[in-house]
């Protein structure tokens, strides 16, 4: 008899910032396995803005969570049941498990993770997903060249943080742009970006003039609304904006804002361009390689924000998100032994 | 002694429409040539959307006009007195001349006009920087393949007129999204669109769905605004979004309109690019002889929307770019024999 699972559905499309009512808990005991499947005991949960675009009825790379079903998430686990032979009890696993205690899974998508290398969450961070999207979005679609001017908005977020640091590496100027004075300050004096401007103090425009004097050769772009737009005021000729996400407007409720100076595009021989990561799934193996490599020398820091909770608490502490109160990669430990 | 001279001089920063308080016209005699000069005496001015933004004290691809400078527009004349051995006089040239009836030149950008290829105001639309512009921006910056669906806006405009019939030469579907009925049955009569879509008329969204099944994978924009935003939602997997201009912002009072859609260059990682026709100027000659082989083999139409006037009608007729009352390239004839 399979244990008792605790699943959060969605219960309602939100309007603007997902209230409670959005959320609908319910236990009851999970499925016998069929051959091929095996159950997966949910320990960290990985919290992304891309979620709050899940819960939305509208047209996107994926299709939306249906009222009903099982709020969609990353997660790393526990296999604790297998029928599958490529999956033994105890293996540590990343997958879109969903937000529930014990998901069933016939592997598809499903990654192992080897905690040798480094600790599960880790895996969710700059050795997961997370990593990943901000390898590919700013190596394949930024192409920085070294000494060019890199910033980064949402930089102390999971991914910002981490695309941040390959553009140092890579030998660019960095920029963050992040909310608060401790933010600003872990981005510059234990990541080494060149400066950080604190958008939540004084004046973006005449402090982006400041801190990029030649332009911005590559952004990439986490927030959207007016950050987005005064960066498009500081493109050098050929820059490349990189769209990763606009977390300003996610909880929006009228139409989204539109960057107002786009035609900067134009007058700089500019390019914006979006990304998935899921498109790079075949060279997942490569970036993670590196991405370890630079984690072992110490080039690359990867910071989790792991709030130790019940999957109970997952309405509330996804709402940190939208209010910036993560710095690094927001992770909700719902149980577990690692 | 030289001929008097007559100059349409910005007079004021314009505010919205350009008022005719905006010009001021000067009638003075012409200064005498140094050596390695030339003068023109201007025939046929271009008019520009373009033109709009130079009037703006704001920092673009090129310095606005200066007040009490005379306006700048590019031009077709006849050579009547010359210090230069490289340009005599008779000869047919295109520069950056102003708004005015003389003009001395160095010979920097200028380049000569074979009127035996055709007619000197095809000079200034399809073999012109309008052909170019379109040349270069669709296929170099669009990148349209065999089969795609590409969609050009002001697509009865001189640019957008050219871009679509070489779409159609490329063998893409091209659908065309023009303002009344006369335009659009151009469009499919006479230039070969396969469809085209008048946005004063019903639904833009509708059309665009109906026109449009397999989504698009080009867009060439000169409008942006609301069109732009409806086309961002028709966007197929890897589009590309030209930006070629943005007519329907430029004489908006507000902050212009940016696109609210944008993020659908992430949902369909898709890009949109700027670009200025004169980054392409060392390749003009190979453009210039494929736009003049598909105009010889019919292939290819060149419209002009030639008015017979004065200088002093410049404030007028430039105003008819902007209510969408030319089809093809607008060209104010000045005076000359040609």
């Amino acid at each position: 008899m399979p244990a008792v699972n605790l699943q959060c559905r969605l219960a309602a499309r939100p309007v603007g910032v997902p209230a409670a009512s959005c959320w609908e808990f319910v236990e009851a005991p999970g499925p016998e396995l069929d051959d091929g499947q095996f159950r997966v005991q949910l320990e960290y949960l990985s919290l992304d803005p891309a979620m709050r675009g899940w819960m939305n009825d509208a047209r996107s790379y994926a299709p939306p969570v249906a009222i009903g079903e099982v709020m969609r998430a990353g997660g790393i686990g526990r296999v604790v049941e297998s029928r599958n032979p490529d999956f033994a009890v105890g293996d540590a696993v990343f997958g879109q498990f969903g937000v529930q205690r014990y998901a069933v899974s016939d592997g598809r998508g499903v990654l192992a993770v080897d905690t040798s290398v480094a600790p599960a969450q880790v895996h969710l961070s700059a050795l997961g997903m997370t990593g990943l999207t901000a390898y590919f979005g700013l190596l394949d679609i930024g192409k920085p060249q070294p000494g060019d001017t890199v910033v980064v908005s949402g930089a102390a977020g999971a991914v910002g943080s981490v695309a941040g640091q390959i553009a140092r590496i890579k030998g660019c100027r960095t920029v963050g742009i992040a909310g608060g004075p401790d933010k600003c300050a872990w981005l510059v004096e234990e990541l080494g970006f060149d400066a950080a401007i604190d958008y939540k103090q004084g004046d973006l425009r005449a402090e982006l003039r400041r801190h990029t004097p030649d332009g911005v050769n590559v952004y990439f772009d986490n927030v959207g609304g007016e950050t987005l737009d005064e960066v498009l005021r500081r493109l050098a000729r050929g820059a490349r904006v990189v769209i990763c996400g606009s977390i300003s407007q996610y909880n929006a409720q009228e139409p989204p804002r539109g960057p107002a100076n786009y035609m900067q595009l134009l007058v700089q021989r500019a390019s914006m361009t979006g990304f998935l990561v899921f498109d790079y799934a075949d060279r997942y193996p490569e970036a993670v390689a590196e991405l370890a490599k630079w984690l072992s020398e110490g080039q690359l820091i990867s910071r989790e924000h792991v709030v130790h909770g019940g999957l109970d608490q997952f309405p509330e502490v996804f709402l940190r998100l939208f209010r910036g109160e993560n710095t690094g990669k927001l992770i909700l430990h719902v149980g577990g032994t690692s």
